[in-house]
């Protein structure tokens, strides 16, 4: 009990335990929802996401943030899709061709100081939904990964098993908590603990050095671009770092030269591998054997399962690849209304099939060396080929396509498009990424687009990507 | 995934991750048990009882650790009440007069030996009962309590959330593991984080203080007699106490003078209040409130709800008395075929009443006041004075008697009992308590008997305790 410890800071707002409670039992109380609606949130990392988290939360309603990065039709198909009762906008938002019941940033405050403070006590089961979160897929349809209270609970308890968590943590939370990252290994376990959770709208490299030096934060969360931001910045040499204690880094490898940056500052990379529908949690490499298993994402999380399936079936042997399969208490129940979806990934005694390829070692650790997905990752986002290539297709000068991922320095991987033309067309590079403008978020828009005369193919007319990587997997 | 790590120390054997690993499987495979089945054990702490009680868990068998305090005629009801399918002893136990199938110390390494190390992969779910820990009550007689695996997982992540254990934590277990404290707060969570548990078959002062010095231990969890063991030693003062982190106190509150004799070193208690039937932490007082919130067990767990309630079946209100009720994970399914006495304590909404009388303070911190149970402890080990009363009563000469607890300055409280002597009989208080012997656990003997005249009862004819505890309260 720590009701007069801080909470959560933003800027210049502070909110210790006390009033954090009585301001979630307040927007609990005041805003019109019921067990079971969505509440949809929309907007960068703030005071009003957390607490409209917690007041679903605590009236068994299921709230769905939504990725700020994605453009207005992207958002219309979720919004359609997840059917909210409500969609609070953050301070930066508007809401403009939304469809929906909205709660503008001007009357939330007002909202939430006509509820009274008196605690909610509707009964809420840990297997009651506690969160939709949207991701891509294959299909390039989003799909919202349904995840419980228990999900959630015990992707904590894996933690707090692997992590030292003290009650004093100081967390800088600039990953957007719409991403299940900085939700599940950030705000959840620092505030179960009593820590405090600083909250920034977005990840900016001198804000992060001074916040770190003021607040003695002791967690970050985030992804290798992140820490890559902070080591290349001319602040990295001068700053204070003595108050790190926990740095949680995910999403993809952490490349071994960042690994020696941080070592020589005398601070140690945990790392991991999850997905939303794990909540995120699936593989985790502690501070112990960071060194000695660098590039692996680690080993199962204490209460969940891991195995690496083979082709054929059989369990993949050390040293061979297999497809990754997570069982435990954070797996998912299924996607929203997509019980066909839900079922090609999840079997009936509760085996999630991640789609990701990984290798064991002699000792269990995990590389995970392929996504079957096909997916690419820039900057922490997923970005889903199919899902690009679809939106290139709805312009008329495009026969055929297809999207890969290349190295880059700065994300990791950005998106390069390779397009046959319609023959008689003409148009430009330039004028087909103009028209992705707009239909996608801007992160999956490719950086690059290369006309080419054909794509190649198999047999059957398959598309094959790997020939493409070999010959166009250059930036 | 500490595999080269020590996980247990005793005397001056030491066994790895791997190593307890492959004994804990050789032993199950060598084990013939089957599901469900109960594997008893009785000794003092020593290696064969972790494994035991893992090697039964991997089976989904039942652990079932015997105080290795009772007598005789104690224990044979227990094995009588529990049927298990093996009992194994301890390596200072012969298990003389005990029925059923025995392992001896002398056979268990041969044993052992024979199984394969091949991971034993029954399907255990959490649900499943882990263990059955007996323990008396009002009526006299033992009672198992089952705690199911979830509630000993859900003990220790209340346990995590309060405190901040690390992966490197030695645990000094000289608390006997037959009690739930000492499991529950101490083994389990140790060896979860992959820490290590050095166990002492009993709690000798000057062993501990060579232990802490020589293993740098960072966790004690004990009851309040141990600690003052500890103060009282002439090593005090020059002890080095510099690992020890955690120091965990349940049971009884923790006098004042204590509190501060462990200040002035700059340690600090972190307190409880727990029941066996509830795996066992119910309260919790933390460091960070040790001092301000002295005398209270603090708050609910919190993955656990207490509520005080007052005897008309209303909320007691901050600074009244209350029954406390516990709900939550970590509450016991019930008694081992006991359904009668399960559904007196447990309703059906999962509310498991103690016995027990706590007021809370206006912020919540709850004081142990009385106990329903009449219960006396006495250097942690529960009391019942219904039970040796009527052992008493087995004495041809006692007309009457009540046993009840007074201070007692080594041991927290003893038994006092208070005997009326039937006409004619001239049996002496040496007489009487040497009847005692052997029919009971030597703790459980009253350290003072004295004759009275008559006992003072109400109308009905109950006796009244409160005035008997005013009259004869004192040692």
């Amino acid at each position: 009990m720590t009701p007069d410890r801080v909470a959560l800071s933003y800027k210049d707002r502070h909110y210790t335990y006390r009033e954090l409670r009585d301001r979630v039992n307040r927007l609990a109380r005041a805003l019109d929802v019921r067990r079971g609606d969505r509440v949809a949130f929309l907007g960068a990392n703030q005071p009003a996401l957390v607490e409209t988290l917690f007041a679903a939360g605590l009236l068994g309603a299921v709230f769905v943030p939504l990725n700020a990065r994605l453009a207005g039709p992207e958002l219309r198909f979720i919004l359609e899709d997840a059917e909210p009762a409500l969609l609070v906008l953050g301070e930066e938002r508007d809401g403009e061709g939304l469809p929906g019941r909205h709660l503008r940033a001007a009357d939330y405050e007002a909202l939430l100081a006509s509820g009274s403070p008196e605690p909610v006590d509707e009964p809420v089961s840990q297997d009651d939904v506690c969160l939709i979160m949207y991701t891509s897929g294959t299909t390039g349809r989003p799909k919202g990964a349904m995840l419980t209270h228990a999900n959630l609970t015990w992707n904590t308890v894996n933690l707090l098993v692997d992590v030292p968590l003290g009650h004093d943590e100081v967390a800088l939370i600039g990953a957007p908590l719409f991403h299940i990252a900085a939700m599940g290994q950030a705000l959840i376990p620092t505030v179960l603990k009593g820590g405090r959770a600083v909250l920034e709208p977005s990840f900016d490299v001198g804000r992060a050095f001074d916040l770190i030096e003021s607040e003695r934060v002791t967690l970050i969360a985030g992804v290798p671009t992140m820490f890559q931001f902070l080591a290349q910045s001319p602040r990295w040499a001068g700053a204070d770092l003595s108050s790190l204690r926990h740095l949680l880094c995910g999403g993809a490898p952490v490349p071994e030269p960042l690994i020696q940056a941080y070592q020589e500052r005398g601070l140690t990379f945990m790392q991991g591998y999850g997905m939303t529908e794990t909540a995120p949690g699936a593989l985790f490499l502690g501070a112990d054997r960071a060194a000695a298993k660098a590039g692996t994402a680690g080993v199962p999380c204490f209460f969940s399962d891991v195995r690496l399936v083979a082709p054929d079936g059989s369990p993949a042997a050390p040293g061979r690849p297999g497809e990754l399969y997570v069982q435990g208490p954070n797996v998912m129940p299924g996607y929203w209304r997509r019980p066909e979806e839900s079922a090609e990934v999840l079997s009936a005694d509760g085996w999630f099939r991640s789609g990701d390829v990984g290798v064991a070692d002699e000792d269990g650790y995990v590389r995970i060396s392929d996504r079957v997905k096909d997916m690419i990752i820039s900057g922490g986002e997923n970005i889903y080929p199919a899902e690009v290539e679809s939106a290139l297709y709805e312009h008329g000068a495009v026969a055929e396509c297809a999207v890969i991922g290349v190295p880059d320095e700065k994300w990791g991987e950005v998106g390069k498009a390779l397009v046959v033309l319609k023959p008689g067309s003409a148009e430009s590079a330039e004028e087909l990424l103009k028209h992705l403008d707009g239909r996608l978020a801007r992160f999956k828009v490719p950086k690059y687009l290369e006309f080419v005369a054909e794509l190649p193919k198999n047999a059957a007319g398959k598309l094959l990507k790997a020939p493409l990587r070999k010959l166009h997997g250059k930036g």
